[in-house]
């Protein structure tokens, strides 16, 4: 669905500050609680906590992260997931969302509606209170930013550093090939990352947006390097369906796509493997897999992360 | 200055994401903590706290909120003291804050680094840590996002909500004409609405963005009307010299202009208005005045806010 509109009765310049705003807290229902714990103050409250807090941000661009080809309402979830999947990946979970949208007053009233009513359903089914925004204008422009607040369960909020040299590397789901269908389909890894925060033998953790050849560099210690077993990486069908079309393998996909939304940790060397994996199936159909280790250096017969290349942002 | 280049050389393209962020580091410097606290994890961590918790957003648009005559510097220093404004009008004090930055390719590495510069200038001064953000291609735009996070000092956040009729309406500072400076030279009432809070006869605290005139709406209570002495609206020297220039009156300028960054508040009727004052001026040089007072219907003599209009984000 394209965005903007001609016509100017359908478009937001219409309706003007005030009753979009208005249009927005019905398109959002009860996704937004009442002021001011929802849309309507200077700031959002939450109520006080003792967990630490944990706040992530990530925006959706017009002509970056969408186009006419995918509809509103997918854009709303997208960008709601793909925040989500951060506080996945903290071992968090989450408490409430803002969302600041910048747009061009052509934008259609229709695309809005469907954004904000995508936006709510997928906030309603993890939960999530939108508690607050800002809309500013910006010609030629359309994109929303949403930044979430969210908590760590217990005392511990499970960081990307921590892995030491021995360490055994693991993953979820599949990977590659997100292009075709995953970066809208995907489900954020909340309970799985909850799951391992509680575990004292899961030492780091992230979540995959910019490939694994990428994103591995972030949980690699010092002077220690990635041995990835190449026959273990978990390739998605997507990634083979690419691999027909182009020049490139599977695993070249599955290494070097970005927007897995996946887990990547890492387990204590002393870890009882099979335990763990066994403890992992009994509380999660989620696809685990062993994928390699730290070590001093490349082991024979790993794969080299370094021959392949993540997603970069500002090519 | 001008944010972009033709010079490749001299853009943030040719520095590609992975030393953009290493640069950002650099320039933000003490301004952001180590990991998580900071910079380059899945979410920025915040330790727990007692209190609840404020969110707020608002962002800078070129083209919209800033253009070449602008120091980079000052744009940043900006987004972050209006976000402040924010948690001021809540009577809280900020935390952190997290930056979501959208940017065509062409954008000047040294345009980047004074905003950047400038921001971890602001943070010191008002103490709050870049605790994380984002970055994101956007052909043709740059745009920077700014969520602050901060918490009320007591159980209570002073809403927008508790005003009643009879109640007194108070200003902080002068009004109108911010477009000849102010816009970017205002101090955020911090202070001033931390102390508001602490008061029990304090019933609603805002700050004015969008005019006075406009504004007001959101404090006056149901089946109330405010009822404001012109002769007592506290006008600004550069209302007065827009004035002037226009075919407006400095009162239309003192009520109708946007981004004042003052403090609107109400205090009960039955207040001791006198030793209110004497006690606010024993702690703020902060200009304070009381500019009416909510009633059933208009006073005689009383100055309308409906014949004013303020400030329109979408026309």
């Amino acid at each position: 669905m394209h965005p903007f509109t001609a016509n100017t009765a359908d478009s937001v310049s219409s309706l003007g500050e005030l009753r979009l705003i208005a249009a927005i807290r019905r398109w959002l229902g009860k996704a937004t609680p009442p002021s001011p714990f929802g849309i309507g103050d200077d700031c959002a409250v939450l109520p006080a906590s003792r967990h630490p807090q944990l706040v992530t941000v990530d925006p959706v661009v017009y002509g970056e992260h969408f186009d006419d080809s995918i509809p509103a309402r997918a854009v709303a979830a997208k960008l709601l997931k793909r925040n989500l999947s951060d506080i996945a990946a903290m071992g968090g979970h989450p408490r409430a969302a803002v969302i600041a949208l910048a747009l061009d007053p052509k934008v259609s009233t229709r695309w809005l509606e469907q954004f904000y009513r995508g936006l709510a359903a997928t906030a309603r089914s993890y939960g999530v209170p939108i508690a607050g925004g800002d809309i500013t204008r910006q010609q030629g422009g359309l994109a929303a930013t949403l930044t979430l607040i969210g908590e760590a369960r217990g005392p511990r909020a499970l960081t990307r550093r921590g892995a030491k040299i021995g360490d055994w590397i693991y993953v979820t789901g599949t990977l590659g090939g997100s292009i075709l269908g995953h970066h809208h389909r995907f489900t954020p890894r909340l309970a799985e990352g909850s799951w391992l925060a509680d575990r004292r033998d899961v030492r780091s953790l992230m979540d995959l947006s910019d490939g694994l050849a990428k994103d591995l560099h972030a949980l690699t210690p010092e002077r220690a390097v990635p041995s990835l077993i190449g026959a273990a990486i978990p390739i998605s069908a997507a990634a083979r369906t690419l691999a027909k079309r182009d020049q490139r393998s599977a695993l070249t996909h599955a290494l070097s796509d970005g927007e897995d939304f996946e887990l990547l940790f890492t387990v204590a060397a002393r870890t009882d493997r099979s335990a763990f994996e066994t403890a992992w199936r009994k509380k999660f159909k989620t696809r685990l897999t062993c994928i390699g280790r730290f070590t001093r250096t490349l082991e024979a017969g790993a794969l080299n992360p370094d021959d392949f290349t993540g997603y970069e942002h500002l090519r």
